[in-house]
């Protein structure tokens, strides 16, 4: 029995606010369960230095938690001065997850900044973003191809991420942090609405896995996230 | 005719949502108009090196905003590895007010953390998040006391802060972004429940003023800091 | 009775040595009582990168300590990698101050850059670099003038500034260290020759202040900026 | 057809040249063909703040390039004054990696810091950094048995990576950099001497991948890991 | 001819103003011509954590410039956030050169700090600052020995410096700012008041020098240094 | 006696590994007994901006210990995020070292960046590696010309560095780890295959020392620095 008391396939309760921000170009608030990230697209007419001139866009991405997002108060990095590790890991996920399936070249030379901010955190913060960051650029790409400053073919697939782990014997999906705290091994699917998949993370907390164990993780994602894939059409 | 169409002495529609959040003792999402910030309190049973064993507890707070909290997205703290001046400013000007009004004593060797995030700009961030953070501290307080780890006495005053400025050679109340872009001059006060001055703090971005300018200001003020002082009782 | 045996209303004694740096086009050592402050005016033939092409100039500033400029030695700043958030709070008050006395067409696209290092601290230091910080301008601009670089109207009226407080229930002016520490309030005010009020900043240290206290100390503070600017124009 | 001629399910030629550093209590030189990694571990005989008097060790690892390791220099990471993303990844992947096969408790309220650092780099820098970090952990936990310090039960198997791609469509074993630069798919699996599997990473560069891809990847890796372990083993 | 019209072997006017800091337990400012060095002694009641408990003190030096001390503006230090290679050289060396003539068991668990800071610059900073930097420290220990805190032996030998340079050619002693520029060697030379060496510093500039060069200037300097040692121990 | 057993005058067995990197167009390990440092050269085709148009070239050094290249692990200065003040004046040594013998208009506007590192330390760091980054620094000269980018007249001279020291009252060639750390006073010098002086380091570690020491450190000096120049030429 999961501490959550959901069945092991069962996704916690997933909603997506769109449009929450005045300024952005595109914006959402999404709430895995008790998971909450705001996900902001923010379009900016330049491109890094290293892209200048090649006639291709480029999609970024960072990521934060609130100081008191979580059980106990973290130090600010804004602070401290510094990113972790974990942040700078998470970021670079983001936007690897989101660059799949956008169209460079369709996009043109411009850039957009994906901002995930965790407003209150309870397990699975990055796979919230990666899923809600999809509709902030979404919207952002609406919003452009109202002002004909691009066409409707720069998405080329929908994109989303889940959480899986194994929870006292048993794989399980979409952990919230009771489950992920005390899981054996934990993992993270980005796949695209076609099913292809763009990165696999599977880390053992405690003793190495089997690659059974893997597949029925892989089984369980897949089923999580064509869930997601529907929820950010519905939502549309 | 100020852009917001209010009144020379009207504030803008101010809301209060206790409670937003999951995990801190203490929190609330505070508007004022499209002025949107989240207030937390975080307790910790500790206190900073130089007043360790004084039988005293301190308060400090910090301030961010989320990157696309603005019309243009602003560089992340975090990232560009540093807080600026105008955050530092504020962190300290929203600590110094809520001091004002806590016993230290009463409060016990603990320190709490007040973060006012702001999740969407419009102008009066900073008075936004001390009107809120006093909300935050308060619920602190209220957990602390159903613990009986404090009496009733730690909070001495209700305290509440609002922008003035004078718009077009009239003095106006509480300036929103459009505003404050224009103002001539521009103020912040910082008051108690009881009516008593903790903050004062008036500059003037392109003319000095005169002290009768300024006189109106703080008139304007004392009647926006009431009806904030109000609002704060009635929504505990 | 203050620790200084000065009335109430008696500034220290002030002088300013006009022409103090070698190198630097204007410059001045600002003394108020033990409170040692040395004021630079570096002029640079660029502005920052925002205000480029405008046709305007732009005055900046900053502020220093010396590590044992105070009674106690406090870490080196560029030694610990960071400006306070008490330094930048300074240094951008010094940097509104000027400017609200310079017209920025009429300096053209040139940047002037003040540099405020206490070499003894008493209290006040940010109100005499301010004051002081106006004499290193005027001769910056006259040497300017004096090679037809801009005509005599750059500077549009004096800028000086003074802190009051309010000492064992008794408003005074201008606080020396031993003062300051013990002040119920202090308030720092800046000032045109003409009376205009450029910047005013008041913080109750302990209990809350009254609107009539404020008053008085504002009273103060214009007879002793009268005193300044009648300084900064003979020492011209 | 690769650019290496190498059979897909070739690896490069690897050596471990044990001992390699005077100093370290554990240290070897390891090459996968010409990518070169001296690891060394170090025992202090202390732990990170959060483990003290919890009877429990630890194992941390850092990762670092010299600047000319690569093709074109890259700017050093002490003087640009912090560590990418990439590096705080990567040692965060190699200390995760190194945990899974430690049982903390013989090992006793110890750090071994495991230095990995790429003097030559050819593609697969963290994957054989793992593998020869193993090495030196070994060597380190032999010298500390060889003065009684800690039973031969400390390592519980061996643990090494290797990274496997899809190179033209077709699913490849250790890739050199310039397979690396063009793979559609990178994997790097981290796999203990019993074919437990710590960690798995899988991203696509271009299009997503496929299940059955991922396990083609799966299968090469496990392979390559089986022949890495024996090469452990027989260099002991 | 040197541009300073000065002999070869003529040093520039050299003062002394001791006690010229409120606050520090020793100060000095310095002048060599129009090199000015505030230089200041800090105790301190302990000691770094490496010398704890070892019954013996420290004496360490930080070296500043102030930003316009030079004919140019330079960048705050504490701005850029970090020293210089060459201010850190240059503080390193000040401090090896002052604990030379100290005997650390004499002083005690105490450690004294020595501020040097360049109020004006025109060449020969570094060894005004270690030549004032003994009159500090001087001071200081007077003061503490007025204090019964330490006896009159905790001062070996006076330490003074001076530079040399080859100037078109000739051997000069102490360089202004204008000779150091063109020099072909510069060298820098500590010297105790007895004639020991405590440090050389010598580099070609230009085209590298002969062991006779440099023989040269080293006559030079023993003559510059033992004119400041007269100086210092007459200014006592 | 040495601790090392070796005569006076005798130094440790040098050797010079040329062409040690795959990848950077200079390179050599260079070992003087148990200090190991790896020095390679980089080319790039541009100049620092202060040099751009000036028809002008630059070499530049960087210099970094590996965190276990000594007896006790190192703090990684990557990861501390800055270089220390040793470090900085090590690498600005270098880069003046390998100046003094390049001719900046024949190198043309390009950079040469010498990077040393080492790989294990047993004294004489610097000066090892200023000896092999010559070589370096020589081999992506060679491999310029062989381009037709610069002729055979870059580089003007050998240089070569060696330090000494007073070990028991003995001036003694070539300090290892065990003799620098007793010796009561050391010096570096570097010196061209011509014999001219470069750069002359001597610090007092104990007591002062005489001119007559130095001149016969000096001695030593020319006699170690004749045979590395040898070497260097035999290796090349």
């Amino acid at each position: 029995m999961r501490p959550s008391k959901r069945a092991p396939d069962e996704m916690r309760a997933v909603s997506i606010e769109r449009g929450f921000s005045k300024h952005a170009e595109g914006s959402c608030l999404i709430k895995f369960g008790d998971t909450h990230v705001l996900c902001t697209a923010s379009l900016e007419e330049r491109v890094p230095p290293w892209l200048r001139g090649a006639g291709k866009g480029w999609v970024t991405a960072e990521y934060g938690m609130l100081p008191r997002s979580t059980g106990s108060r973290m130090r600010r990095e804004a602070s401290s001065g510094k990113q972790s590790g974990r942040t700078q890991e998470i970021q670079r996920l983001i936007g690897r997850s989101l660059r799949a399936v956008v169209d460079m070249e369709a996009l043109g030379e411009r850039q957009i900044s994906l901002d995930c901010d965790v407003i209150q955190a309870d397990g699975g913060t990055r796979t919230a973003s990666i899923t809600g960051a999809y509709i902030a650029l979404k919207e952002c790409l609406d919003w452009m191809q109202a002002r004909s400053m691009v066409g409707g073919n720069v998405l080329k697939d929908n994109v989303a991420a889940i959480s899986c782990g194994i929870y006292e014997g048993t794989p399980v999906l979409d952990l919230d942090y009771d489950e992920d705290s005390e899981a054996e091994t934990d993992a993270n699917f980005v796949m695209t609405g076609s099913g292809g998949i763009v990165e696999i993370q599977g880390t053992a907390e405690a003793d190495p896995f089997t690659e059974e164990q893997f597949s029925e993780l892989m089984r369980l994602a897949k089923k999580g996230i064509k869930e997601l894939v529907d929820l950010q059409n519905l939502s549309a």
